[in-house]
């Protein structure tokens, strides 16, 4: 069938040759034919901008290679404009011109995403063409097209991810083989998984804007990843992820976007928490990802796969570029986001179960000093447990459901008690399921 | 936005109203603002056809409910037509004439699709329309749009799905509760999640239907349900379950369609099968289902939710609704299916490594007999283990990877040993990722 009166002939502008614009360069040429018999599209590679054209790529054709970026977009053989290059600058003003000359885009760019995903969506909108994104969260993993296509009619309710396959190796390690945050850092680093700088992965900024995105397309635009309250997972020590272990938990970083109020407010947040040991994001291990999906009707969905690396992110592309490449026959457009904008949640209103550990000297009344700390914020402890520790004790407390500015003020609280030494692990706790944790 | 320039009207025609079609009628009167709001499609359901309309049925405007399916079909204002009567006939006039007359189909029929999916895809690529049936595998999980249009590029390598709530239900009570199949089967039966008569259900019949379906969207059309080899959980034990356990292992029903021969056959197939227990797989407990995908660049991906149920599975046939609907409008219709027919690969050239327990006379020598029934059919043993049973002895089997033709024969052999008293459980097994089961 191919070349036949059905096929749909594609013509592929690549900005950025990378990780992933490597592969995805090779696939297209290599591999073209075999995508061809398998989708009815055929693919034609035209042009591969990068910044340094006079360095050898393998598996790229040399012809193709151009420093101009500018100038390929704007060549009127381009059907579909691939955007890889990452950051704001110049991806941002290369993905709004082509967008602007009616030519559908497939990008990766999480950064340019969270932070201009939704004047970017109306602009395709008003173009009539696709803005299609699979590979910015979850690599492979079908999460965007699951939220935009089959949850459409639905009634989101809540979206918890683990999106940062560095910190999940990181937290996996720390749990399994019980070392300390800066070896399992170290382990990472050895084995490519984290960059010699981990920052944007163990602050939390990478997840961050990922849950931009994944709020964006369950609830409505408008969030933007740089006001996303945002911790990562630098203070998880090894003594808390054993805690949570002994407590039936494993300790995750989440990238959380949930309706609250009653779906008049939305809250999105990125943390380290304790995730019930039954939980089907407690099972996601090592370097892989998963976005799990709670809704009015579809209940729990989870979808779990390789979250980065050049090959199975290319292969959300190459989803991305089909489809963009079918609808350009049909002059048909993939979906919008959802209508409307987002209101959220300020940071202290934020309900959850928390954990936390208190080392405090060891004599009678301070546990009574402790908990009136705890009353006295309204903040209503459901389980506590003390270690002994020499002189000192460890307390260990689970509490019910709290504010977050109640926790947060109990912490300030906490720390001034001259019987306190130090507060350490603080960790939200996911409640398994049917437990509703509210105070007694 | 409802109502403006940019909004879609469909006018639904529903075929049958039990549970799934019940809870759809209810979204589609009663919801309707709210899934327009959100989507941008306004449905309006037109009429409701069952088989007995005189019996009341909640939620349903009574003048909608008609008996002359054949005759609501063929009216001149149906949009989409959603089919969710079941089983072969009148289900397939129905969709046909549907289809021929030009009008989308959304449909969960399993069964259906398991016989005649490729000549009704074939039906409605000639007429330009929609078929589409995400509701019919796995409920609410979005793996039949995922296997269809995220991995339409992709080489699948290999399909692995616990597609039956019922079977996953009882297999995880005797795993968890250590109880016999019958007393598994019973609580099922009490908690509404298994029929009266089960069969459909533990023979592995639903699986093998939907292992059709997934078959069909990952390798090609022309592999029909009823030439499946399907083996279901009647047969497995207790005390199997246990030495799974202990072996590190979980047993579960699957699915199975993936690429042999380098890709020349397919085979397909139901059976249980122990699947290590760091295996995605393993951790899809009670009566959820999931879809493990493994492709050559998207790596291993993991689709998991509610598998069945009239609330989650009504939420897949109205995902499935808004995009026919935005379909209509565009003029375009759903990526068809993969091209080319596909080779099954006989059931006797299949191969896996296998667990088996034999009951054995306790005495010297019945080793060696055992072994050369094992040796003179080429099946290489990689374990065993002796547990002694007063006169008896059992012996368990892990054998490395063989033609399941040959295990076959070993297992004939072995019932014609003097010493062998019975062979019991015969389970395939998922090997832990790196080990290759090479015999030696």
């Amino acid at each position: 069938m191919v070349g036949g009166a059905d096929a749909v002939r594609a013509r592929v502008a690549l900005l950025g040759c990378g990780n992933v614009g490597g592969v995805l360069a090779s696939l297209l040429t290599e591999r073209a034919g075999e995508i061809a018999e398998r989708t009815g599209v055929e693919f034609e590679l035209i042009g591969v901008a990068v910044a340094d054209p006079t360095r050898p790529r393998p598996g790229v054709p040399a012809h193709l290679v151009t420093g101009d970026a500018k100038g390929l977009v704007a060549r009127d053989d381009v059907d579909v404009v691939v955007e890889l290059i990452g950051g704001l600058d110049p991806a941002r003003t290369l993905v709004e011109s082509s967008l602007r000359a009616g030519r559908p885009v497939v990008t990766g760019n999480k950064a340019l995403l969270a932070e201009a995903g939704a004047e970017l969506a109306a602009l395709a909108a008003e173009h009539g063409v696709d803005l299609l994104y699979e590979a910015a969260v979850g690599g492979a993993i079908p999460a965007i097209r699951t939220l935009r296509e089959s949850l459409a009619g639905e009634r989101v309710l809540r979206v918890m991810g683990i999106v940062n396959g560095t910190t999940n190796f990181i937290l996996t390690t720390m749990a399994e083989e019980g070392v300390a945050y800066d070896d399992a850092l170290a382990e990472a680093q050895r084995l490519g998984l984290a960059e010699r700088d981990p920052t944007a992965d163990v602050e939390g900024h990478d997840a961050a804007a990922k849950a931009a995105i994944l709020a964006g397309l369950a609830f409505g635009s408008g969030v933007q990843g740089s006001e996303i309250p945002c911790e990562g997972i630098t203070s998880v020590r090894a003594v808390d992820v054993a805690y949570a272990d002994r407590l039936g938990y494993v300790v995750k970083l989440l990238a959380v976007a949930e309706q609250v109020d009653g779906g008049a407010a939305v809250s999105v947040r990125v943390h380290p928490a304790m995730v019930p040991r039954e939980h089907p994001l407690a099972s996601v291990r090592g370097s892989f990802n998963a976005v799990f999906v709670e809704g009015e009707r579809c209940g729990e969905l989870m979808l779990y796969g390789r979250g980065a690396g050049g090959v199975p992110t290319a292969s959300a592309v190459l989803g991305d570029l089909v489809d963009a490449a079918r609808n350009l026959r049909s002059g048909a457009h993939a979906p919008p986001p959802r209508r409307g904008a987002v209101r959220l949640q300020p940071p202290d209103d934020v309900r959850s179960a928390f954990y936390l550990s208190l080392d405090v000297v060891d004599r009678p009344g301070v546990l009574a000093a402790v908990a009136t700390v705890f009353g006295d914020h309204g903040v209503s402890i459901k389980a506590m447990e003390q270690v002994g520790l020499r002189d000192e004790a460890r307390l260990v407390f689970l509490t019910h459901t709290a504010r977050e500015g109640d926790v947060r003020a109990t912490l300030d609280g906490l720390r001034r008690l001259p019987s306190v030494d130090r507060v350490g692990g603080v960790l939200r706790v996911v409640l398994p399921e049917g437990e509703d944790g509210a105070g007694d």
